[in-house]
């Protein structure tokens, strides 16, 4: 397939600026002004538009066994979600169970992915500690591209890595030239403050942020940076929720260590009332962790992804349905945690960021695809528009609008975190492998197109 | 015994002013300028000096078996090196082993400790956790006046807390009116920094500083702040030593959070290149956890002093001798953690605080004495000269001078952290419990002498 | 006159105890339990009460001849209305005009001054600079009993201090052993803000705080805070309302320097949206500067007072009724700055301060007492119940209710910024200089009782 | 001219990729692996090396007229020099005198600079202010390529400017789409410092650090974020050079704001014990401002240039000889302020920054090039190898290795700040427009052939 996206502002990490874009097999094959559309292709006319780099999305769940249950949205329906929204790469998670094999659970992932409608990596988590976790964390680095392996500091009883797990685990991948990401909640806290609170009657969906309170998450994140700081190994911190978090990013990074911090298109415009919604399924199908937070949480990320404290944006898309929530109707311990937002992260971040000002269109960029393609060793193969790339792009009407609605959206959940937000800016256009997949509302994903993406060891020069 | 001190100048944490004081039945009955001398009373010419609360030593260890053997000082010589150096109270700990019940525990510390020649006291460490460590605790704060419980984040597979055991006990000690105090070191780190040092074949003390870098004390302040911070309990952090781990403390109190913070008298003034001393003896001398850290750490720690940050001096005085210091002489994981100075600590920080401007008298008493009597709540009976206090006093001349060294010391260890160290300001005279302990050189130590202070709960009208 | 107040619990900033409090002369002249009432002696029954040293307000102006107009309250009604409050001391401010001595202003001030029914004493402004200025200061400090000069970094045009003149007074204050306070706005910031304001045509209240953001306050504390640092002098910043300029003075307090914070009791407790009040006559009541704030400097603040970043509590009473504030109902540069306070301050604050946990009695006393009395030396004659200090006590109800309002205050203002406040916690009886001056409701305050108490210069061994 | 750079490794900031480069007509016309050297082109062999981006030193000054005199190297020698260190672009400064006219200044600091060997182009300073000077703010921004305005907040008496003038100017320069550039230094405190100092009778060199210690530049650097803050303008700190000026940048762009800092080569490696040289004549060579900091500084400014909150490095070329600095022998004061470095400055970086570990290859680009070309617009023109820039490259031999030295550099002053450093990591070939003007020692640096380069104003979209 040949595609000419004629007559648009290409907007990359570095700058903006005029230019057609050329994609054959698969491939960005030239930039430049005024090109010739070849006979046989398809044109797009990206007149008044941005043409931007597909987004990335790293992290999302999709096909995910966890609480007892399974996600809504597998591989197909996520990933095409995910295209209709502009994002035509994810990087979701191996989660295999204590005393599983990493390489066992890595294989049955793989399995489960093969439907994706957009190209997919893995991160794997290290859930626990064994010299065959040693040697799986080599085999996936040398043999799977994988270079990224992450951790959960909370779930106590279930995954979470204890201090040894951590030590070992980010001195492994040090080793390796892989990145070790965590999930930034102390577990003991947690289970605490749940135990607490169930004892006291508290247990409805408003318990849930009462039991995971900032401080919960800043001291974890304070302590995988330590660890990672005494290792000398860079560390990625996943869904940064809350100023106290970031605040121990922003000081680790000032010291000159390499720290890099990830926000989600739901933390970063939706604040904690939710969890006291008069309906109680409402405010269940808003149970994440880390939850929803006050306010002033929501402009300290911005801050953070303004000054470079923060790098990615994400969804950690995992989504549950109503009948799945109700499972922790009695006991908020037991509802599933999980939100949608694959779909409209692009749009969200581009229209509480862009239009106020926040971020430039380059900056947009760089928050929403390339920096997580660098941070994960896949730029400039993905995260740019530039000759070589994979033609992974999006048109962008920045005048677009569009309301946010689980009626109207691609994702197989039945609830949607911005049900009712009118976004200004938005995809007319995707573009994934070359392939139009998504034109003004119109959805062409096809089951099994996407592409497992390795993803090289890092050595240092970049 | 009744004693007038005449002609000097009264320094309490408040104010100094010219004053007399009369001591009787081991209290101060009065305190006045131009005090008439009862006819049976010892006059003691305080003219040209300072006339100030006996110091306290909220952290020692007398008589402690550590690492496989036990410390040179016992009760006795350690009170009495004390009193030589114009401390007058020490809060010593009892430490029980894993499973150990803190009763037993108590009990033997108890024994041990009659022989003390000074006043005394007792935090109890809390190495483990069930239900008799719960019940203890209460037992300890209800009938023996213990408010204060100790927590090792260091010492992996000894007497290490793990968070379960710090929430618990925090907890607890919250619900008595008790307040946790915590040894800060991510046990986990430096066990693999320990064993990585070790395998590299970096095996004598110059490895003891690189296996404990400031971030691991950082990180385990930090979080001992968070989990009280989360739970609602005051914390107490005991031998801080280096910038970072300040730095947590800072943050927390500027958030409002009741943290206090203890400065050694050794890294205050003493820095990390005597770990790489020509003779290994030496070196292993100063073998402690925390180490002795680069030259800005002490500017940093002197800064938390003065601005609020740190609020109590003390020694950790836990001495060992060449010959104990040699069992790691080729394995420095195995030399026994522990330094000198309950004898040195006041003219120390006098001399390197006071001298220099650094602080005022008023707030040297805070800082060597007064604090400690606020924070662990036996004030005024101790910390103050004032009507109605236990007569401890220390009469101090500004202008005297000493030299210390391992060859005049009283304490029993062959080593002196501070040798040949030259101060100006020491202690003439030092009365405890209103007896004239030490004169001119001249140390009148009374073995048994020193009685249990007991610690009333919190109740949170001060 | 003597006065035996019997039956409560004194309350110090060190400590609370049981104890009767004897007052004879202005003097508290015995303070224990069960002390004997003289046979003439009026006795006041304390019994559930706190007894606590009378309320030093640190800030106020009366009688203030200001931007064209008078204060509505002069040294009398003021100074009574704070007895009425437990306030037994101000610390007022003399203001010279440019070019005028401030010999002769300090006379005026102490002329206008005689009327008061409460001790009082003098900040001296410096409002310009030249030898004569040099010179008076000197006077001021060694004939006086002047021990600190206020500065004006704000009012362009007016009394503002530029750089050269801060510098030249800051030395001259070291030099005599005085404390330099400065009022932080950056005025030619506030002064291009409000012209700018002003063309586009928002001429109302609500454009007050827009001309004088957090921002124009933290860079006016941080340079007064760097230019005391740079010449070693101490600096007590007032009015700190923004969290902002908080953190200038924590930062340097971290590194340990001696800075010094004061918060009113108005910005404490009330927001900004008091300037969106659809009555532009009460908009402008609450015309001050700086003004109020978000709330989330409120909360700010109160971590300032509970960690120690913050010192004492003021009021920076300066009244002006609805007739003075409405010269600026077209222009509300032309408002008269200034709110009351002076008899709410300290029920305000025990309200919204002890009754929320966040202080405790004891640092109630410090930051509405002790420690003005501390910092401008007038300890412990004032901010202590204790023997020799004069008898400024306050009897406390910490159950007693009051409902503050304009309708029932004893100051002469028509307004109450406070209007419609509930507050538990009140004073039953204030004693000023041995006299009862208020009892239950009764203010029985004498013109011309108060005196001028002069403030010695610093030594520096306190 | 046509030039085929072969065999090395491309580094520009984003990525690292092996591909040789063709140069044609001035600029790069091909970036690929194997191209095919045309018949006509000179080939040069970076087998093993790296490939680069020139340098771009955003901050020399060049035939400067300084304190009397006039800097010893004018804009030939001194981009000669620069030609030979790797660097092909200068931004040099246009400084009026107080009251003269902007373009007047400007036009005669063009017809200076018209010897230039390399390119280059203008900050022109704001040193006063008037209606002229904002209407010719207008014409240099719209007609004559400056989107640079500089700032000097010291030189008290001179070129410094007061409150007013940043206020006015940053206003003029964010309505232009200009960015504002400061030397942040408070010159009320230093000159008052200086005044003491020379009264005090300390009048060599080592007086110069003690009248600029880092609180005068950290508080200057504060105010000048401050208002760019409050007045919604990016703004740009030259030479910062300690620990505290970099935290005021720090903070600020942990709040979101968009604020750039400059690190000089010599203030990243020199410390200031060179002003205690024993050779008053030494001590006078590095007589700069701000001047070189304690070792800790160093640190610090390295961290910021990893962490982000530093973006650029640069030299303040600034060269007088010993007789120039003569004319301080007597008055510290009058020694004229500046070093060398500008050919020294990618070496030095490199060496320090790269070989140690803290800088990858591309973020060495980053901090020598491209950020100051993307921060002064002029991207990707300069600070990029890639098709349609500026044939401006720098082949880089990791292994090579220099000794620097006054003996041996191209500069014409006398000394050099980093005599006797051996560098590993040198240009051996330096390409400007299309032209091999380096190589291997050979300088061919053409009087004349730099080109004056425009810089549009800024719109937004990057």
């Amino acid at each position: 397939m040949t595609l000419l996206i004629r007559g648009g502002t290409v907007v990359n990490a570095d700058r903006a600026f005029r230019a057609d874009v050329l994609c054959e097999g698969g491939k960005i094959v030239a930039v430049g002004e005024n090109l010739e559309a070849p006979a046989h292709a398809e044109v797009i006319d990206a007149g008044g538009q941005y043409v931007m780099p597909g987004g990335i999305d790293p992290h999302t769940h999709m096909q995910l066994p966890f609480m007892g249950t399974v996600t809504a949205d597998d591989f197909y329906t996520g990933t095409a979600a995910g295209l209709a929204g502009g994002t035509t790469t994810i990087i979701d998670f191996v989660i295999p169970d204590p005393k599983q094999r990493l390489m066992d659970a890595f294989q049955t992932w793989r399995g489960w992915a093969e439907k994706a409608a957009a190209d997919y990596t893995f991160h794997v988590a290290v859930t626990w500690w064994d010299d065959t976790v040693h040697e799986d964390m080599g085999t996936l680095v040398k043999r799977h591209g994988v270079n990224s392996f992450k951790h959960f500091m909370a779930y106590k009883n279930a995954i979470m890595a204890d201090d040894e797990t951590l030590v070992k685990s980010f001195r492994r991948a040090l080793e390796l030239g892989a990145i070790p990401t965590v999930h930034a909640e102390n577990g003991e806290l947690v289970y605490q403050l749940q135990r607490e609170l169930l004892a006291k009657g508290i247990r409805g969906p408003e318990a849930h942020p009462l039991s995971r309170p900032p401080e919960v998450e800043a001291e974890a994140a304070n302590r995988a940076i330590a660890i990672a700081g005494v290792l000398g190994t860079p560390v990625y911190i996943v869904h940064v929720s809350c100023a106290e978090s970031l605040e121990a990013i922003t000081r680790a990074r000032a010291r000159g260590q390499r720290v890099y911090g990830e926000a989600l298109a739901g933390h970063l415009v939706i604040d904690d009332s939710v969890y006291r919604d008069a309906d109680p399924e409402v405010a269940r199908a808003y149970v994440m962790s880390p939850p929803f937070r006050s306010s002033h949480h929501q402009t300290a990320l911005w801050q953070g992804l303004q000054g470079g404290n923060l790098h990615t944006t994400a969804t950690d898309h995992c989504t549950f349905c109503a009948g799945q929530k109700g499972m922790g109707a009695d006991d908020f311990t037991r509802i599933p945690n999980g939100c949608g937002g694959v779909e409209e992260r692009m749009a969200v971040v581009w229209d509480a960021g862009v239009n106020t000002g926040r971020l430039t269109p380059s900056e947009f960029v760089r928050v929403t695809s390339t920096n997580a393609a660098q941070i994960f060793n896949i730029y400039p193969r993905k995260g740019s528009v530039s000759v070589g790339a994979d033609a992974d792009v999006v048109v962008w009407d920045p005048q677009g609008t569009r309301t946010l609605s689980a009626a109207t959206q691609h994702s197989k959940g039945d609830f949607n975190v911005f049900e009712g937000r009118t976004v200004r800016g938005i995809p007319t256009h995707t573009v994934a492998a070359g392939k139009l997949v998504y034109a003004n509302g119109d959805l062409r994903a096809e089951r099994g197109a996407g592409r497992y993406v390795e993803r090289p060891a890092f050595t240092g020069t970049i």
